[in-house]
């Protein structure tokens, strides 16, 4: 991997911090006496689902495009992404006043296609392959001059998204455990370095679909070990993690652990019943660690990631599931 | 109807504020710039579905037990209900560790029996007739000695409800209107005699399904006219409205306006989407009066009672009714 690239620090989330405070909405920590008891531990549920866009993607998005200086921006941002990061890229580029130049896979529901073009971004399919996807937005920049902003391995993403746990830990200043769910790895390595400066003594821990669990393999392989096929229902998290994000884990994230497909299900299904609140399969996979007793929390006080709420209710898991 | 019986009283409310603080959660209020597009409007969802127990009957449960008098509170705690306040007095009951005794008819679905139970009450079925229920609740106090704690139309339950409004204008101070759903008219009453104290100059509405439209019956016509066969998807909002709460309604209440159970039920899908909660029917019904255009609120600060999440997630409508 030769030498470690520039890392993420404080004073980058500082930044972010005080950047996106008018892009974003704080979000409430809700709690659960039933699930408490159930874990045997205090839950503190950071809710992401209810963000801008119904995901923690806003924070980042909304980062690296205001801190684009003005002469680069101008002719707007492209990325590459059928999902959270997409629509919220588009945000911000809607709330900047630039253009967005979206690459989507042709396979890519209606409804998420639907979710990037009501921001007034312009939308280009092509196959549906890594190849295929990274060549057209290529193409886009080239034509225009659009700034790419990654969906994670980029410091300004990484800061935008480490913002969720300061956020986090002002509202519960006293976590002994933070668990959040880890894919391309943006989100996990923000809050590890967060939450090193801001409660050194805390732990951070990633939770990674069995099914796409390249992160797992690759903190103990010391190197990133792509997931060739990833299969899980978790459909934000079958991302490779990636080099920027991978540096930081390494050094400040404790354990990554998996959890099962039928797990995330049913922690899914739970929070709808018991916290009345809507969670996708990616935004329960935190809580599903625990829920399946993937990880040790008896007597801690534990902050849960709940990264995004953005499902077809049209086709619920444990309906489709029943029936198929 | 002969004279009024004693009114709610801000005192009663006052007590009730304090008296609950301990026992019930504060619940956040929610935003969302595209619903506030849709309508015209700034709207500020107050989200009792969120309340301990799934909605706002635990504040008027809670009030209404820890308001007896030791003495009279310790033989126990009576209703007969199948929905949220049989759960919401049971819970109140365990806190205040006194025996609990709900009568539910025998179609009760197990679901909303089993929660009652999970809080130590006894559950006793009954043919599914308000005949039988309340016959079999006045053997039950026959028999135990334990209080009657009526869902609505008691004016403790009534000032424990009202806590709803006087947190939201709390919250948000300037609203120029409120809108709840209405059905016994326990929380619609407190909300309008609240409002009277805290912004006299706000406008409170009553929502009502079309098909259990007792309330806006009785207002037009200056006295209780019963819906005989309510029929809604609205499981919380069929019965008629009680004495105390319509007295309150027909003072402060400046109208209850009608929604029919498509209205409600795209409503529901449209919070859950748009705002990534949780909410039943009824819940949604305040909601489903602004969507539907059935109130004009273009230009207003409108706090909108979301009043329960207390749903079965096995069956939604839009998949059960697209079947069906």
């Amino acid at each position: 991997m030769g030498s470690d690239p520039p890392g993420l620090t404080w004073t980058l989330i500082e930044q972010a911090r005080e950047r996106i405070a008018p892009l974003i909405s704080p979000t409430p920590v809700l709690t659960s006496t039933t699930l408490d008891a159930h874990a045997g531990a205090r839950l503190f549920f950071k809710c992401e689902n209810l963000q801008k866009g119904g995901a923690f993607k806003a924070r980042g998005a909304s980062n690296a495009v205001f801190a684009l200086p003005e002469a680069q921006v101008r002719r707007g941002v492209a990325t590459h992404s059928s999902g959270n990061h997409a629509a919220a890229l588009a945000r911000a580029a809607r709330l900047r006043g630039v253009p967005a130049y979206i690459v989507m896979p042709d396979n890519t529901p209606l409804a998420k296609r639907a979710a990037v073009e009501r921001q007034g971004a312009s939308v280009r399919l092509c196959a549906p392959s890594l190849a295929a996807r990274e060549r057209a937005a290529a193409e886009i920049i080239a034509a225009t001059g659009a700034v790419l902003v990654h969906p994670y391995d980029d410091l300004a993403v990484m800061a935008g998204q480490a913002t969720v746990a300061v956020e986090l830990l002002e509202q519960v200043p006293d976590l002994d455990l933070l668990l959040a769910p880890v894919s391309g790895g943006g989100l996990l390595s923000g809050i590890a370095v967060a939450t090193r400066t801001l409660r050194p003594g805390a732990r951070v821990l990633g939770v990674e679909p069995a099914g796409a669990d390249d992160a797992a393999r690759s903190l103990r392989a010391g190197r990133i070990v792509p997931c060739e096929r990833p299969d899980t229902i978790a459909d934000g998290l079958r991302a490779t993690v990636g080099v920027r994000p991978f540096a930081e884990i390494r050094r400040y994230v404790a354990d990554i652990v998996t959890v099962s497909d039928e797990a995330i299900i049913a922690a899914m299904r739970c929070i709808w019943e018991v916290m009345k609140i809507v969670v996708e399969p990616s935004g329960a996979t935190a809580y599903a660690a625990i829920a399946a007793a993937r990880t040790e929390v008896r007597g801690l006080r534990v902050g849960v990631v709940l990264s995004g709420g953005n499902v077809d209710l049209d086709s619920l898991p444990w309906i489709t599931r029943a029936r198929g």
